[in-house]
């Protein structure tokens, strides 16, 4: 096969056939194919796109570019679930535990966060101790031993998709659906799951700004899901605000772990439940939606949830008494309360510009190589529809530097819009595809 | 700047600063900006296109890549031809010394032939003993003392041309009008000219089948020579069938040499006559079009155009007695001639087809790394609109190979459509651009 004629096809609008994807993948990842050739195939299929038939041959082939993990061995289902991103997303630090204390296996392995949006490995790296990196027999000692386990990307797992992504992140070819799927399904099917529930974020704050966007995306990820053997369904849920109250590292690990002990009911317990009972769902021989939620209510209020979690931050180096005492957490120096420049409902509060801020005190990366400040971030007083007066607090900006405090200063303030009109809290969950 | 935003804003349809444009291609030509990030930005660059402006950026950035010649202390015009490519497409060979014969200075830089269009570097190069490979002081020496030379590319003419088309060729990125403009006129506007004529050939032997598509193209390269300075104007001619009668790099040096001694008024001689008169009207001061067609036809007849090529011959290290006895070019051990099928009048003679023989045969290059045979080849008997009788020859073949005329021999008989009606040959010139 010749390289140069397969983008020559794909640059003008005609699919490619499996082996060629499978010629093109592997070539790129054992280095025989150049990201020259690569990188312009990428474009082309930024215009032109591919078929479902096609984004399905892509998966696969990163798939097996690597090790698929066969952890048949372990009983119950083998469940994860994935999230688009969002701001102050921390829902896999509560579901991990939830649903392993539900009595399923949950092999995470996620991601760090870049630009606005968070990394479920960043938040975990503030537990002290905590290690994201295990080798993968490690990996599976602890999924034996407590049911679940979260690591970071490793090299036997999907190797192209490393390459890939890095190649499209500097030759603007990012934004592809067939390519944005392809890179998110390869790397949670080649962890050899029974199931995957999908956290598709819609609204200002997320990548996917409207509901159609958001389920046309779900759908593609679904369909490979399903296509490849794994039951998946998707839920379209809500980014126009931040999710729960604490964006940034540790403090995100506060409100999980406040969450796991049944406290604040809100926003963010409600998507945990729903999400984990769609994760205990997906085993065919299951019981009902309903049956799976009472299993994931008594999980938390008998506290096994809770007791997880602590068991999972022990086995994989952190210190679990954390969950009792959050001074062990790391603290920043200073705390600055912003308060209302007026009074009324709050009508909208800009995730996007939550998530900015978090990152200019610290909490998130600019570019890759940043160094994250896991004690700072923000904490949210009043969310959409809440009534606020006068100088009553908005949120709490937590900071170690005084000039990246007055750098966020005002565009905290401008994240909120408040009015005299009595606003409704969006719906959080918008959608289920399947 | 941030090489991967022009790439987005390219990709998204905006067009690119001249600041921006010039920052691409110096990082690119000195190996700063890498492979993947061109390859990527030509792709996008083949799908959105770019503006006139854009194109005439992207030329200058091109030309000033590497040397600018400057023959300014040469006394009179310094004009150059370029031909977009066909088969049996020699005029080069005759317009050199035909102008220079003339009064004006060619200092021709040419390529060589890559799949079914010979390269007049190529043809040179049959000539025993003759070097395409001038350092630029000889070049100006030969210039001086000949009124033209004819070299092959150098590192310091258009580096970023050399290295970006090199790129192009491996990611299904040749087919963009504005690359393709940047790439001609970028390498010839670094001659130093005053004048350049282009041929731009259409018809189905040509990269532009349609008058309308060849008229785009020579408009764009019309505008960027005169937007950079030099005078410009191209005929579009036409390519549905080979240029005069040989087609093989030999053959057509012999064909070049019978047109310079005026032998066998036709099709080739024509064209170049009228490719030269354009080049001597390029002179804002130069006498009208008829007068300088006189200035051609005498330089013809008076027998100082053939003088004129076999000094060039002789400066360049070949042998000049080839003008007078062609038993001195290579000469292929058989011919064998193809006689017609049937009788009547040739409909239509597949340029392609011939140029695609020709190459089989050795005439040509499959690959980039392909060895000439310089003496194989085809000469046609019949052009379109002549009559052909039953067993009367349609072309003659030379080869060495019995192999390979075994492989051309069906395809030949194929290129040449025989009926009833009598046809009109097609007209030469059919359109000016200015």
């Amino acid at each position: 096969m010749n390289v140069a004629d397969l983008i020559l096809r794909k640059r003008d609008g005609f699919a490619l056939a499996e082996a060629e994807i499978v010629y093109l993948i592997d070539g790129y990842t054992a280095g025989r194919i150049p990201d020259y050739q690569m990188a312009a195939l990428c474009m082309a299929v930024y215009y032109r796109g591919m078929t479902a038939e096609e984004t399905l041959c892509l998966t696969r082939a990163m798939v097996h570019s690597g090790s698929v993990l066969d952890f048949s061995s372990l009983s119950g289902l083998k469940v994860d679930k994935h999230s688009t991103g969002g701001v102050g997303d921390k829902t896999s630090l509560i579901i991990a535990p939830l649903v392993a204390a539900a009595g399923s296996s949950v092999p995470m392995i996620s991601g760090r966060g870049l630009g606005f949006t968070g990394g479920t490995l960043d938040k975990l790296e503030s537990i002290p101790g905590f290690t994201v990196q295990l080798t993968l027999p490690r990996f599976r000692q602890v999924l034996e031993r407590v049911g679940c386990a979260m690591i970071g990307q490793t090299d036997e797992i999907a190797p192209a998709d490393r390459k890939l992504y890095a190649l499209r992140d500097v030759t603007a070819t990012v934004e592809s659906i067939p390519l944005i799927c392809a890179s998110i399904m390869s790397k949670k099917l080649a962890e050899g799951l029974d199931g995957l529930v999908l956290d598709v974020k819609t609204g200002a704050g997320a990548f996917m700004p409207t509901l159609e966007q958001a389920s046309d995306l779900a759908q593609s990820l679904v369909d490979i899901g399903n296509g490849l053997g794994t039951s998946t369904v998707a839920l379209i849920t809500d980014m126009n605000q931040p999710l729960g109250k604490a964006v940034g590292n540790a403090l995100e690990v506060r409100e999980a772990i406040q969450t796991l002990k049944g406290e604040e009911p809100q926003d963010l317990s409600l998507l945990c439940e729903e999400l984990s009972s769609r994760m205990l769902s997906l085993d065919s021989n299951a019981s009902a939606a309903g049956q799976t939620r009472a299993r994931v209510v008594e999980a938390l209020s008998s506290g096994k949830a809770l007791q997880k979690f602590a068991e999972m931050i022990a086995a994989q180096g952190g210190d679990p008494r954390v969950v009792d005492d959050f001074s062990l957490l790391p603290q920043a120096s200073y705390q600055e309360v912003m308060a209302s420049p007026s009074r009324g409902f709050i009508q909208s509060l800009n995730a996007k510009g939550v998530g900015r801020a978090s990152m200019s005190l610290g909490a998130g990366r600019e570019t890759v190589d940043s160094q994250i400040d896991p004690s700072v971030g923000i904490l949210l007083n009043k969310k959409i529809g809440d009534w606020v007066e006068k100088g009553e607090p908005l949120c709490t900006v937590f900071y170690n530097q005084t000039a990246k405090l007055q750098s966020v200063r005002q565009s905290l303030l401008e994240v909120f819009s408040i009015g005299p009109d009595r606003v409704e809290p969006p719906p959080l969950v918008k959608r289920m595809v399947e």
